[in-house]
């Protein structure tokens, strides 16, 4: 049975506008509702506007699954055409066609909002901040497993929003298991490790940008990847020629799955230097001391949250490892700069790069429009899901 | 020779800052310089902050070459040390070398502020909007010819911006002559008409937008190709498999380059229909009636100055034309929605989209990141040359 829940002024116009959740204080009237239920929303004339799930003891009362009456009759079915629609996007952009691996659900910008879904070919990954989400996610699993052929499923709910509406952390093993899981991107090959990886495991956005990265490379180029977590940019470039690749990457983790993933991509180890610290102690040391053709700079995200003090101590980290990219780049190289604060502002990062790079006195030039996420990185202007920037950068061919 | 000119407190600080112009009410006395003279900008201090062209009787004093001191001796030089970085840009970012036709200059963004030139496999267009450019035209062509290999360059310098500042409009042939040039682009093949064609003949920007369409198209679809110029789109994804295809297209010219293309490409004239026509017209008409799988709209800049009343204009006309084409499409299909208005920021561009698609009540979803121009356009964050906004949206499966 589909319950109405009366949404108020504000509540019942965002709903018209496609907002993807309404929050608590917008809706009237909800007695006897368990998180998980699916609603009809109606405004004050009776008119339906939205169909969606409840959600309980939370600032968001209603995820939003489609505009207009419910056409279900269960939350499950509901869930079941929106993971549908969102398998068909994929499909449709042929992301999932091209590739074994993509995103599935990108929560709001699927109208899943509280879930995210990765597909590392036969494995899916999902995150639950929703306990609306929580309470379906094993049919979401079937789901999954029925459009996208997956025989695996991890849930890895422990994203810090989900611990600030004070659900527990989740980390469990929902179809299979699965310690490893081999993925192939253009010429490359990555093992993901879901469990320990960050994230879902692996960082599906940027692949329009490593792809783009493995275009520009060939022979003779010589590589710095810095933040390199398993390598994902240093060997596509390996891949399309490079001659050699330094990697920094401060995680031990990852810096073991790196040196698998070079050996999976049959790249000899006298190409390979990597350095299994942070920048600031590179900073600190000076190294590498040489210059390169390519250098690559993915950090996390410096600025974590709002506010002026953490946007400008954000500013330094960024500024000192741009600066320490830019500075080893030779003439004629190209540099890759990317950013995934979802505070930091494109035009924000754009000016950081121009200063960065005017400090030096290097002459360069952004090599066409700032870059983001890839197609399966859905979104319906939400400006939170367009947080990722990237710049690729020509050095001149004069610096010395 | 090189003159000194002396850049008071604001031109000293913005071409330290990296400026590529310093404007005439912060330069003083600069007796006896002729359009087109070399100089060395320098502070109170004496010190040399750029190196440059001078210009006569217009706004801009000096067009900044490069930071610094002058390491040339005369403008050619100067000129040809500028033409030859960004040629190997090109060259280094590989689009010169997968691609027969490319943007070389793109005027501030490669530090020849004033200077446009686009290379179409062996002709080069070029467009000058200074006095300063234009002194030297002959020499550029001469040095483009010796890094590019075009043996063919026709000067087209008829930009608005020109003739505000009193400058005469120039359509010539300054080397060999040719109706029309041939160029590649994935698997299609264009005839670029460089004489009566729009901007150079050809819009190289959104060559990766093109090239992203014809990825995603394939065997079974429908096309919709509005505001077609000379087919783009449509011939990408025709060559892709789609089974046919409309082009809307009001230029007559255009039309007939367009049919030419069609078939260059080979493309049975059973799979296109050609509307020569307005796209205003074909609204009033409710022409096409049909639905389709895939809808392109790369409409020419609706809004061409500042202001509210150009805006608002701008804004109806980008309105009605999404609207035409969102209603157009399919249960999951592909738009590919476009603006190259400067006047229409990245963030209005979200907006409008989001509204047109809200007001159908179509599920969507943009996919990926907002897409602007190619490599080739290159810039240093100047946001004159950042005005390329595209987006391509999935229509949901269930809309009818």
């Amino acid at each position: 049975m589909v319950e109405k829940v009366l949404a108020t002024g504000v509540g019942a116009a965002k709903a018209a506008r496609g907002s993807s959740i309404i929050y608590r204080k917008w809706v009237r009237g909800t007695g006897g509702l368990i998180s998980g239920d699916l609603v009809e929303v109606i405004d004050r004339n009776g008119s339906e506007i939205a169909c969606g799930l409840w959600e309980e003891n939370t600032p968001v009362a209603v995820r939003i699954i489609h505009w207009g009456r419910c056409l279900e009759r269960s939350p499950e079915e509901a869930l079941e055409r929106a993971l549908e629609a969102a398998y068909k996007a994929r499909v449709r952009s042929k992301w999932a066609v091209d590739f074994d691996s993509y995103r599935l659900v990108n929560s709001d910008g699927d109208r899943l909002s509280g879930l995210i879904a990765d597909v590392y070919k036969d494995v899916a990954v999902v995150q639950s901040s929703s306990p609306a989400i929580d309470r379906h996610i094993s049919y979401i699993s079937q789901a999954i497993r029925k459009f996208t052929g997956v025989t695996h499923v991890y849930e890895k709910s422990v994203q810090r929003s989900r611990l600030d509406i004070g659900l527990e952390p989740r980390r469990r093993w929902l179809m299979g298991r699965r310690k490893e899981v081999v993925i192939e991107e253009g010429q490359a090959r990555f093992y993901v490790d879901v469990e320990t990886g960050q994230k879902t495991g692996f960082f599906l956005d940027q692949r329009v940008n490593r792809l783009e990265l493995a275009r520009v490379a060939g022979p003779g180029d010589s590589v710095l990847d810095v933040f390199s977590y398993t390598g994902g940019f240093g060997i596509h470039a390996l891949l399309s020629g490079a001659s050699k690749a330094v990697f920094i990457e401060e995680d031990v983790h990852a810096v073991k799955l790196l040196r698998k993933n070079l050996r999976l991509n049959g790249v000899q180890e006298n190409r390979v230097l990597v350095l299994n610290t942070s920048i600031w102690k590179a900073i600190q040391a000076g190294e590498p001391r040489e210059s390169f053709n390519i250098v690559t700079v993915d950090p996390p995200a410096f600025i974590q949250k709002p506010g002026e003090e953490a946007k400008k101590r954000g500013f330094r980290a960024y500024k000192s490892s741009y600066l320490f990219a830019l500075e080893r780049a030779a003439g004629n190289s190209i540099v890759y700069l990317s950013s995934c604060s979802y505070f930091l502002s494109r035009e924000e990062f754009i000016t950081l790069v121009t200063e960065v790079a005017s400090a030096l006195e290097k002459e360069y030039r952004i090599l066409g429009d700032v870059r983001g996420a890839s197609p399966d990185h859905v979104y319906r202007g939400e400006e939170y899901l367009s947080y990722l920037k990237g710049a690729f950068i020509h050095i001149d061919p004069s610096v010395t």
